[in-house]
């Protein structure tokens, strides 16, 4: 950690400074610059954060060396995390998982077709929503149990994995039941009591990416992940919030090879969300891949037009089988297999 | 609603969007442009909204002409929101309303001081947070349950509305039994089932808008606490997210006019966590008077430098009465007590 | 256009606001809803512009249905824009378009092993700056006319095309004596004089999306170059600015399949200035390949530790040579040359 | 200057770094970290910009101490500027300085009536485009020299002064012949040499603030101006570019406390630009005084319904004498008049 000390600070404050620095186990080292004084801290970074730097008289700004993260940084784990999923899906490994379904499961006949269409394009997990956040409390909420219920029953029939969001403490436990995998939606990145709870879950999590979270938070909210003892985690950007109207959020496709320099973990992308428009989503899903993502998230829907929620982004059938060829093809080229 | 179709739209197209409109009982209007074909519905919007009319083939895009939010809209209910708390303290009149205290409870001692330095310079809530959001998992998570009870010891000593924030489910319940008014954070603002909760629950609710939340979410938010039946809910502008970092966040102070003018909730301003910088908060707090707010919360601490969380942007006890002075000058000049 | 009134509009405002629209020779349709009367205006939307409808009495919202870029739009020229050069090099083609070279010519030795280094990998374009927007004063300015005239002779031995960057109306004529293609910087993106003197010169045009342009006002900095009479337009994503800091800039590239959709020019993508980070180059020139776009734009120095002005972003001779290797391998999973 | 090494950095990339800053004259301090090691740089940073550290092997990071402006900051110039214009009044003293007019110059006879509008109300400056950056190019591009003449005419009737926008560097000199305060828009916020040839023309120059520009972007552009040697420099807020669609762009306010604090020059706030919406404009001019800024730049119009551009955010006469009434009364309570 690094204390810059404004122009006008006064030896006492530097050394009243200093004193507490000590105080801490720590050793500072006073460097004074021709226009500021600067003190380095020798140490663990960790025993600072108790105390708030910036409020000693004299301080200008506190600058951070160390990592906030720990075990989900790639300092602490070289290599990439990988896990397979019962069924024998691997994620993270060479091979792209893929993840398809509707936005919200709407009924029993429908998912059976969705996951029929999954499964007959090579794709190991079924999503799909029985809980839904919505923007307004006046759109629809999610069939909730039931929804469940079809998800397991369809992924059973198709061997496919389920994959489906959590939004509330209480429900961890119960989408646990008929989940492989748990989902935490961009919304609750950063409800602690959630990521706490499915970190004691025994399920794998996806964790979505915030709105407005930087990839520095997103590690940080798989690290409440992590150091319950979770480290079956993937994370997923799925766009972030800009000036930009023309798509619904901005897919950050730097956060790929950002987080695969700082991270372990794997990360895949929601195009499907993220541009809100089906047009934009197979160019974004092949950005992904070519940016080195280990999969990809999208929505299908046997007839989009009567979907009840996020229609406009989700492929049909044969859109989604077209997808799948050109992911396939492209995959190949940067050394993965789809 | 409209609905704007593409340059190249078919007549069976048009046609097929005209159908399933007045299947909804709803009467479309078609109006054939220069350059395109408008197709505006006439009623309840709400109805459409079960259809993802993007989806259909030939659509461009689709306008929504009335505000998905109701009960929070001044159009519903044009006179501002207005009540009375157990101690007298007025929310949402002329008496601009005051809420201080520390960032995190740290324990008995710090907070009856505080709480003094509250009462002394006529602020009606005290605030301080038994539960912390925190970004890292390893950083302090707040005092709990004890953290609850120093804070209504010390509220009752002093004649004080607490108000302290709620971040799961499963505490509604305990955190109803200590506070007076239940705050919900600003990473939260879309944890839907804790809007729901809080909606039921019998206290009074202060709602943080989120950081990459627009306004109209915000109120979609508070539409979730008063569809559920509670209608003394206080909005809270803290800062959004954007490029500039010579600040937090940036505190949207356009949001004062804007929300006083589409709802009847009381909003206020918190310049503490939104600037991060004890500094600049003089002059944000009378800036959101200024802008037509109902009040300010902020942080105070009896010792800055000792504080277990954001101790940069708390005031001291003199710094605090300094401001009270200032507030009070400026709340005059624009009409209205503090 | 649409116009929304407010639910409190009276009859005599929307009545005004009709004999308005009539005046202008437009028809007026008007729609009677629930809660909100609006009126369609069919005609050229054009002659609206020059009424500032929302300061009428009455007036909700104006919503534009028309786009406001003609000459820039695919539907005025639904196939894409293609061009070739003196060179031979095509740009807008099927094969993908290069441009390489350092981020600032430094001088007459530098620029020809550079020169070497971009012609032995097969590239097109030499870029480089000799006017450098720099963002405090004192900093490396560039060398003016003496670096136009080291990027001329480097070029011309090994039959390259220069593009470099011209800032200043007054200069335009100087720099296009010397280079094959005007840049136009992200800073300048709305520096209407100099769109305008760009327009009428001889030299096709690289149009820089800026900082915090949309993409609909990029479109309509390129209609300033079209509408000039200039045809000859490359647009380029340089990174859009969010509140992420982990790169330099987000380089938005969802904006490459919505231009693609909206316009017929080429678009190219720089990732060098927009992640600010060698390290990341590589998979974004790889995910704007697989999104579609028409070219690449990035930095190369036989010496990144002695560049100027932005070393960090720079590949060395090798790492480029690696680069292009794998980008020729995607481009023809995608369908391109390169 | 800090420059932090990776983890894997190795005792050779260590002193290669090292040797680099001795070369320069500076002096390296090395500090070994638990985790990494850390080269604190003691001397002028300016030295360094020239090599880019982060391009050299092991380099982890490079973070600044020092303040990349110098002649506009407070810590060159401690006490506020103040200057006086030639009709005696006077910038960035204890008066608000007002600043009001139409936003386009449309005709001689209605830049009469706003002039009289203005000077009724003891406001010094007629503002008013003759000059306009319009974001498409079939909207109306200002009068030219034309409006200068009336603006000249107007201003000398009613003793006013006039600020305008310059836009191209080839118009500052005809500008300068009619204008009392050369205007640099938002937009041209980083045209570098149009704030060179504004550092060198003999007027006061109001630089303001580019859409996506950070206070320190916005200083470094004064930088310019002030390092040519003219130190009669306003700053303008006039909103950033955000996510909010609610009001056109995002005022702000805390970039007012900490310029105030960062720098001695004046800061004014311009709320008709950056809310877009007449009726948010009083909340803001009023926070903008609470907040300490130095003046208002407001549009005015005597029929905004016939405005040629940005009606819906002009006032009538009769709506800005209540504002300025209503500025005046708080003025007072912050300690200033106006």
């Amino acid at each position: 950690m690094i204390i810059v000390m404004r122009p006008q600070a006064t030896p006492e404050q530097i050394n009243h400074l200093c004193e507490k620095v000590k105080e801490l186990g720590l050793t500072p080292q006073v460097s004074r610059g021709v226009q500021k004084t600067i003190i380095g801290v020798i140490g663990q970074e960790d025993k600072l954060r108790v105390k708030p730097l910036e409020a000693f008289p004299g301080v200008e700004a506190v600058l951070e060396i160390q990592k906030p993260y720990k075990l989900s940084s790639r300092d602490f784990k070289p290599e990439s995390t990988e896990f397979e999923m019962p069924n024998g899906v691997k994620v993270g490994g060479k091979k792209i998982v893929m993840m398809a379904g509707p936005c919200s499961v709407e009924g029993r006949d429908m998912l059976m077709k969705t996951a029929e269409i999954v499964k007959n394009n090579g794709v190991g997990f079924l999503r799909g929503g029985a809980f839904k956040p919505r923007t307004s409390p006046y759109d629809f909420q999610g069939l909730g149990e039931e929804g469940l219920k079809y998800l397991r029953e369809a992924a059973d029939k198709f061997g496919l994995m389920v994959v489906t969001e959590v939004m509330d403490t209480r429900m961890v436990e119960l989408v646990a039941r008929y989940a492989d995998m748990l989902q935490i939606g961009a919304r609750n990145m950063q409800n602690f009591d959630l990521l706490k709870e499915c970190g004691m879950a025994k399920r794998p999590v996806l964790l979505k990416r915030g709105l407005s979270a930087t990839i520095k938070e997103l590690l940080l909210s798989a690290e409440y992940l992590l150091s319950k003892g979770n480290f079956k985690i993937v994370l997923c950007e799925r766009g972030i919030r800009t000036f930009e109207t023309a798509t619904r959020n901005t897919i950050d496709i730097n956060a790929i090879p950002v987080i695969k320099r700082e991270s372990h973990l794997p990360i895949i992308v929601d195009p499907s969300h993220g541009t809100g428009v089906r047009a934009y989503v197979p160019a974004i899903a092949k950005a992904a891949i070519a940016a080195g993502a280990d999969g990809i998230m999208t929505e299908v829907h046997p007839n989009p037009e009567e979907a009840w929620s996020d229609g406009p982004q989700s492929f049909r059938a044969e859109e989604f089988h077209a997808l799948m060829d050109d992911l396939r093809h492209l995959a190949k080229a940067v050394g993965r297999d789809l």
